[in-house]
Order: C-alpha cells, then sequence, then structure tokens
C-alpha cells in the first residue's frame, strides 16, 4: 500500500477517494478537506476568535489541533458532566491535549462543572426532568457552549461533528422527513440575537479519518462511547450508512454533500419561525420562548431531588440535534 | 398469538401495527390498506377498466387478487422476457393464477413475448445495447406495458409495487437527493400525452404481508428474485431499511409516506419537464425525445446481434426507477 503523493509507506486507505496515504500526506489531505469546509461554507475568516467545545474524544480534539495548525485563534472549552468515570477520564485527556498540543500554541481551555457550578449532573437532570440523559446532556451542552461563547466575546463556536456524525443526524431526519429539522440541518449557523455562530469545519471528514488524525499526531482521546448513549437510534443510522458505504464507497459523503447542495436550498425558511417570540430567561437572561429558559428548568428540577445513580439512567437514546 | 379483532388463532403479527391477525382479519386488513391507498391518492374509479402488469411473483398476483376482490375490472398482461427458466417458470404461475383466480371472475390475462413479438430477450437487449439488464428490462416493461394499456382502452396501468420496493427507490434517490427523481416518486402518475396513468395500490403494504396474502389465498407463485437483479443496490437498500424497521417498527412506513406527505409537496413542478419536446418514435410511435424510443433502439441493436447466453450479464445491478 503506497501513499497517492509520493509513493512512501501508506497508512491509511480511503476508499471513497480511492486513495492511500502516508502520515505526512494523510494529515495534509485533513487539512484540505477543513480549510475546504471553512471556505465552502464561509464558516470563520483568519482573524476570528474560536471556542472549541472540547470533550476529550478523537473529534473535538482534532478539530481544535487542525484549527490551531492552520493558525487560528482557538480556544478550547470542557464542560465536566457528572457521567461517572466516563466524565473523569474524558477530563484528563482534553487537560493532557491543552498541556501538550495547545498551550504551546497561545490557546487555553476553559472548564465548567456542571455539579461545582450548577448543582447538578447528566444522570440526575434527566432523571428530575424526564428527559432521555442524550437529551439533558445536549441542552446542558449548548446552553453553557452559547453563553461560553457569548460572555468570551468570541466569534464563532465550533463543534467536533464530523461526516458521520451529521449523516447519521440527516438519515434519522429523513427517515421522518421532518423538514423543519431538515431545514436547519446545516454546517453553519449564523449568529443571531442570544445565540453564536456555531460551525462544524469536520464535515467533510469520517470518525475514522479523525481517529487515525489523532494517532498519527500523537493525541490521546478518549476512545469509549459515552455510556449514556449505547444503543440508541443514532449509533443503528450509523451503522445502516456504514453497510451502505461499505458496498458503495462515497455514499455516506453524497449522501450528506448532496443534501447541501441539491435539497437545502429549497428548505430555506422552512424552519420554525419562533425567533420573534422569544424573550430573556427570568434566571439567565438566555433567549427562551417560556418564562425559564430549558436548561434553567432542567437545573432546577434536578437540584430539588437526592441524586441518582448512573446506572438507573443508562442507554435511552439519544434525542434529534 | 391471538388475532386483534377475534381473539382466534392468529397467523401473522404485524409489529408496526403492533397487531396480530387471523387469514380472515388478515384479509379483511390487507383490503382496507389497498382501499385507503386507492381512495387517499384517487388511483381509480369504480367503472374504470384496470390492467395489472403480472410477472407471476407474489406482488404482481396479490394486487390483481386484490383489484379483483374489491369488485374492480381488471385484466392482466404477462411479458415473457426470455430470461431462460425464470420467465419459463413466471409465466406457468401467472397462467395458473389467471385460470383458477381471475378467469373465474370474469378477467383475461393477456401475453407479450419479447422473442416471439419482438426478436430479442432481455440479457440480449442488455448486451447488445450496453445497459445493466436492470435497465433493458426496465425500460422495455414500462414501454410495452404503458402501449398494452392505451391500445387496449385501459384507464390505468397497476404494478405491484409494495412498500419495501418503494421505500428502497425512496431510499436510493434521497441518498443521491436527486431531486428530479424524488419529485416524480408518486404512487399516482397521471396520464398525459402518450403515457396512461400507473397506479401502485400496495404502497401500504410490505414484501412480507403479500407473501402472507398469497399464503392465505391459496396464491401460487414464483419465489425467487430475478437472476439477473442479484447483488443490485436496490436490494442492499431494502437490507439497510430492514435493519431500521426492526429496531423501530414503523420507521419504514413513515419514511414512505410521511415523504408523500412532507416532502413530495414542496417538489411539485421539479420534475425534468420535458414534455414539450416529445415526438413520436419513427418505427413505434411511441412518444420519445429522439428520432428513435429507448425501446425501438434496444431492440433494433439487440436484433442485429448474436443471442448471448444469461450467465454473461447476471447480477449487473438494476437502475433507478
Amino acid at each position: 500500500m503506497k501513499c497517492r503523493v509520493c509513493r512512501g509507506p501508506a497508512v491509511i486507505d480511503l476508499p471513497r477517494h480511492n486513495a492511500n496515504f502516508c502520515p505526512e500526506h494523510f494529515t495534509r489531505f485533513c487539512r484540505d478537506q477543513v480549510e475546504r469546509a471553512i471556505s465552502d461554507f464561509d464558516m470563520v475568516q483568519p482573524e476570528d476568535r474560536i471556542l472549541v467545545a472540547v470533550s476529550g474524544g478523537k473529534d473535538s480534539l482534532a478539530v481544535w489541533d487542525l484549527l490551531l495548525g492552520l493558525g487560528y485563534a482557538a480556544d478550547g472549552l470542557y464542560i465536566g458532566l457528572g457521567i461517572g468515570d466516563y466524565s473523569d477520564t474524558s477530563g484528563g485527556y482534553a487537560r493532557r491535549f491543552a498541556q501538550q498540543h495547545a498551550e504551546p500554541r497561545g490557546a487555553k481551555l476553559i472548564e465548567i462543572d456542571l455539579v461545582d457550578d450548577y448543582g447538578y449532573d447528566i444522570p440526575g437532570g434527566s432523571r428530575a426532568a424526564r428527559r432521555t440523559p442524550c437529551s439533558a446532556c445536549g441542552l446542558s451542552k449548548r446552553h453553557l457552549f452559547d453563553r461560553a461563547a457569548l460572555d468570551g466575546g468570541y466569534d464563532v463556536l465550533v463543534t467536533g461533528h464530523n461526516l458521520d456524525d451529521e449523516a447519521a443526524v440527516l438519515f434519522g431526519n429523513t427517515l421522518r422527513w421532518d423538514v423543519e429539522y431538515l431545514a436547519r440541518q446545516l454546517p453553519v449557523l449564523p449568529a443571531r440575537d442570544g445565540f453564536p455562530k456555531k460551525v462544524k469545519p469536520l464535515v467533510r471528514l469520517t470518525e475514522r479519518e479523525m481517529a487515525a488524525w489523532c494517532i498519527v499526531r500523537g493525541i490521546d482521546y478518549l476512545v469509549d462511547e459515552c455510556p449514556m448513549a449505547l444503543g440508541n437510534r443514532h449509533l443503528a443510522y450509523k451503522e445502516a450508512l456504514n453497510a451502505i458505504e461499505q458496498q458503495s464507497p462515497g455514499s455516506k459523503a453524497a449522501f450528506y454533500l448532496n443534501f447541501l447542495e441539491n435539497m437545502a436550498p429549497l428548505l430555506t425558511g422552512r424552519t420554525a419561525a419562533a425567533t420573534d417570540s422569544l424573550q430573556s430567561c427570568g434566571s439567565c437572561g438566555a433567549p427562551t420562548t417560556g418564562d425559564l429558559c430549558a436548561f434553567c428548568r432542567v437545573a432546577e428540577k434536578a437540584r430539588a431531588h437526592e441524586p441518582v445513580p448512573v446506572e438507573l439512567v443508562l442507554g435511552k437514546g439519544r434525542g434529534r440535534r
């Protein structure tokens, strides 16, 4: 197996590009894909201050590393979610990456702890608010990332969603033909009143490629899936698409990228236009349709309950993004 | 396992309806689903003369049986495609059904033979025209069914496409976000100049349900898939959807029916508007964009070649519908 560019020993084969790459040209390939996504979708400007949502997994560490390597000013934000050992371990990976790869390049890791700072954890919040763990987790993270990006004066919030993630969410929304969700499944959400601009620079790269990126670049990351997400539909959608991809390499990228090109333009304006009726949360000031925002409602309910062991709320599935 | 309606012994479970049925109430269930499809999509009128495209498989025999049972005047049309033993066997099933179930109810089976009447078979046509077998077969059948429906003065042409078929084709078109193909994937295509009205009354019923219908009703049918379709993408799409359906019963029906309800209306008018530029085929008079229609081009090329053994063109995949 030889590198397509230099004919040296290759370390990865990419069937959808009909190519093998050595470490050097694989990293160049990944950088090219990120630069192309940034440019095609107008994600960030050279002078932007970027905040990266960091989990300690391969995707968030890789996107942070890639952006720093491309010369962007990008800090990280890690949120301790209180999901037992999983959270303790993931925080360790985030901190190690920051020390070894980010701080030497002038970037810092910000930390928020759900238990210390807000008095609840995801298992407790899920239980108290009668939401699936993935739903309670998603809304908590979205709220805190948005707020940190705005409070910190960042121009854009970056998440590590890769092609597999986006294709699986697209597949789920397509299986239901949920037009409002389809209409807003874009790699860039512009800033609007009370929300920062959000972008996904990894949409042209797969899960497997991001794992390879971390290995090639010497980045240690948390390999385990979150224990609360096991068995959810999102993973079943990924498996179904992987079976198709195996038979016809390139299908997954075509599914997601053709959606953006052919269908998304037809859906412009079909999102629920709830912005008109937003007001400020009575507790934290975040934009919301009710008196209290969803985050403050979950936090309030959770603080009123006893903590619940993680095992009781495991594996209840993940909500739509 | 008890029938949901009468509590008698059930013979089939339908997870997506969370129900089991005895033979009597299963047949009633199927009739209800067909009546609902006919009524929801305005497929046929009580006085219409119907032509059913009959292959000898479960779906085409079941839809013919169902329409006759609902009191419609429905003749069948069988086309001998010259695919070796497969065609000989399938013709036998079509004729037996006609004798036992259709003729006693006043309906007849019309027959066309590709070799005898047009001088070529599907393997030869595929090879000569450099098209996949499924592509050569599809265009030949469409041409001959359309022509027979018009020449025979039928009001509507019925095909036995079931929910699994339609969901798999929809999945394939969605994977590519092929907007023109998506826009015309409807259970009813209205008549237009040179083409009959075409409808699919089985879109609310699955492959498995149609097999059960034939068993319950004592209809012998050809179980084998066409040998030329083996390994095509269409079957891979069915498998992927079946894996999702297994995990979440009802997903497949929601995928197809929500498409019709939520997305199809947004795509109206996005089909390639080629009708303006249609002219008459110089050989057969059918509407076409060229001088000769695709059918006459394939037939002409095939007749100019030696016959080719079936084995040489096996398993090349099926085209988009």
